[in-house]
């Protein structure tokens, strides 16, 4: 049985009551929530020494890293570097996105060392595969191989994987209508066009949902419903096509949950701040509260080197709004594959997105750690300072020079930045002597 | 006369005209926007060479990166470095907040090679030299001191400058009564509360404005009213004290208006993302639309080598809700002195975040340079994306690895993220195949 089953049938399982006493949640709530739908536990029984991740209401905002090899990249090693460093950042899922090397090895490699709920995008598989044959391009794809790919991967024990469903004729005919901008930039939703154009068919992924379900529902995969006709810039945002596939989208999510699947659906992509709300509300409300995984998203498009930053700005603004899960963006989206500095840049700027939107969704008990590194700059309690931050090991290294210079004097718990000028200490001190005047006159 | 004074009379002066063009706004709509203290133009006579910059409604918003020495590090040669590269990375305006080595000499440095508005905070220098006789703290600043600092500073050149002269003893005990978590964090702020604890006496430089009026009136200094009381994390936005200094501030703009004084008003700070918009549309009300000027803000305590982030998104929704002046924060916040990496980086941040509001905001054209982008990308044309980025520099180093290796290759318009698996190429060639099918078909 699913976990959505076990929730329905009244089971509390161990890792719905493993994340209900991580997140201070009652297990019965959050064994409502998981019955309805609004939140998912991805959690394969085949994927060994899983520490589980809740996502959707009433959790914690959750943030994604993706990692992988291109043909470009190919190294085992450096992927599961990036892996080592994602889960020192702090992220709290991970997708293998890769498609070069070997694709089988690689994922065994990753899932092995991730303790952590593990996605994929099966499709690239089934792509990478086809176009290994001469000549041959995606459009060739042999729909065949594309479920034979997706129970191979959910006997690994993979938690759950991105499938573009959505994508279907009538959604290209309007996306074709509408002169986009940017057209297609999702690579799922590429390869599909590609073979719907070629085949004048509709999408098979689409055709054939309930063998996908058939094998979601027995390896407990979460499916995530990939935005293959997400917008790829600003101008983009919000059009006929991004809305029918959104519909789409919700008609799947009903009958994943009549088949007992858990699911989340995917949204943007690029999106001017002033339509992040609205589009994640519409979101929530088309999909009757399904969890909801946005890809950043960006809130322009003339930031390549710093997506990172108009990813934590979209990624904030719509957690805000409601969405659940956070797929970080690296400095390198739009340039190139991810280094480890970059993987944990984009961990991190997710990470800041993901908890300030908690706090100003009003999640109890967010602001905590925020209030106990206010308390310690008051102290100026650089060692308690460390402790709270997101990255603790940046926190070092910054303060590294002071400290080999002032470590042993009386300005040891000052900085380069205000020195002896410190406006704590001024006031701290000026408030003492002023109170200790009061109590002596 | 002031810019303000000239606006009155319905001249158009050289930097209004100038500033109508860059900005494509009618001289005569700026000119109304100035006359009535909604937007300024910070610009001392005695700056030669300076390309004028307006700040307020109507206007682009505006990113000031600020730099400074320390008693810590006190080298000229460094802050000329970090000055290059905050012109390089598109600041509008720069502050110098020195506090270490010959401050007049640094202060004349910078004036000499900054083309744009410079600003400082002449209580900084009047403190700094009180405290070099030997035993003096901040309370033993003599005010007479202060003025002679503003009044050197304008003959300079200087052509802003931050006054903390919202500071007043009801402040100060609504502070103290609040049992605010982070006390005082302004050093301004902090080195006034000290003078007024210890003196058991007003604010003096709220209670000598008219004389800094007079200076700023004789050299069209715009004042920039300090938050002296500004909150110093989370828990602490939107206290009363906070809010008692922005009554105060808003009194001042009166008087500055009165006396043909061009102001700016600045704000927080650390504001939790639900509290920003609401703080600054107050801001903007209770000071009559004068222009605004936040410091961040930040929307968690807990980033501590990533608050260019974390100010990014805060200063991106205060835009968004009106503030028209984004003082950055770079990297090194909370840690130390910013090196010129960190001064790149915390201009690009407010560069992302000021962008993304003027496009929220609806300002005409604000998008088109995404636009441009977007067809870039179709196009693959990475030329014209690395002209098109808001740090080139960058998107070139980024690009190298690849193009060192697939420069000559028919994959050069590819990169290593996607590979042969683009989706902008595989979804373009699809089109366009199934278009021709059509066409002969």
């Amino acid at each position: 049985m699913t976990q959505l089953q076990r929730a329905r049938h009244g089971e509390v399982s161990a890792e719905l009551e493993e994340i209900a006493g991580v997140e201070s949640v009652a297990a019965e709530d959050l064994g409502r929530l998981v019955a309805e739908g609004s939140a998912v536990i991805p959690a394969n029984p085949a994927h060994r020494g899983l520490r589980p991740r809740g996502i959707g209401r009433g959790l914690r905002v959750k943030v994604n890293a993706n990692l992988g090899t291109s043909p470009a990249q190919s190294d085992l090693q450096t992927e599961l570097e990036k892996l080592a460093v994602a889960l020192e950042a702090g992220t709290d899922t991970v997708m293998d996105l890769s498609t070069g090397g070997d694709l089988d090895a690689v994922r065994a490699a990753i899932l092995e060392r991730c303790p952590l709920p593990l996605g994929t995008v099966p499709l690239y598989e089934a792509v990478v595969r086809t176009m290994q044959q001469r000549g041959k391009t995606p459009a060739d794809l042999d729909p065949e191989l594309f479920f034979e790919v997706v129970e191979r991967q959910a006997e690994q024990g993979v938690d759950f994987m991105t499938v573009h469903c959505g994508v279907t004729v009538r959604g290209l005919e309007l996306l074709a209508d509408e002169r986009r901008l940017a057209g297609i930039v999702s690579r799922g939703g590429a390869f599909l066009a590609a073979w719907m154009l070629r085949h004048r068919d509709e999408n098979p992924l689409y055709e054939r949902f309930d063998e996908l379900l058939a094998i979601a529902a027995r390896h407990d995969v979460t499916l995530s419903l990939g935005d293959g006709l997400r917008p790829g810039c600003l101008a983009d945002a919000g059009d006929a096509a991004q809305i029918e596939e959104l519909i789409t989208q919700a008609e799947l999510i009903e009958r994943c949950q009549e088949a007992g699947v858990q699911v989340i659906v995917e949204g943007p992509g690029h999106v001017p701040m002033e339509q992040v709300r609205a589009q994640v509300e519409l979101a929530k409300s088309v999909c009757r509260g399904a969890p909801f995984y946005v890809l950043g998203p960006l809130v322009t498009d003339v930031a390549p080197g710093y997506d990172h930053i108009s990813g934590a700005i979209g990624g904030a603004l719509a957690a805000w709004a409601g969405a659940d899960f956070l797929c970080y963006v690296t400095p390198a989206e739009h340039l190139g594959l991810p280094s480890a500095g970059d993987v944990r840049a984009g961990v991190i700027a997710s990470r800041i997105a993901a908890h300030a939107a908690d706090i100003a969704r009003g999640r109890p008990a967010a602001r905590e750690p925020d209030d106990a590194m206010a308390r310690a700059r008051l102290a100026l309690d650089w060692e308690r300072q460390r402790e709270l931050a997101l990255d603790p090991v940046l926190v070092c290294e910054r303060r590294g020079p002071w400290l080999s210079e002032h470590g042993e004097g009386e300005e040891a718990d000052l900085c380069s930045m205000c020195d002896r000028f410190c406006a704590v200490r001024t006031a701290r001190e000026a408030f003492a002597r002023a109170s200790r005047e009061e109590g002596s006159g």
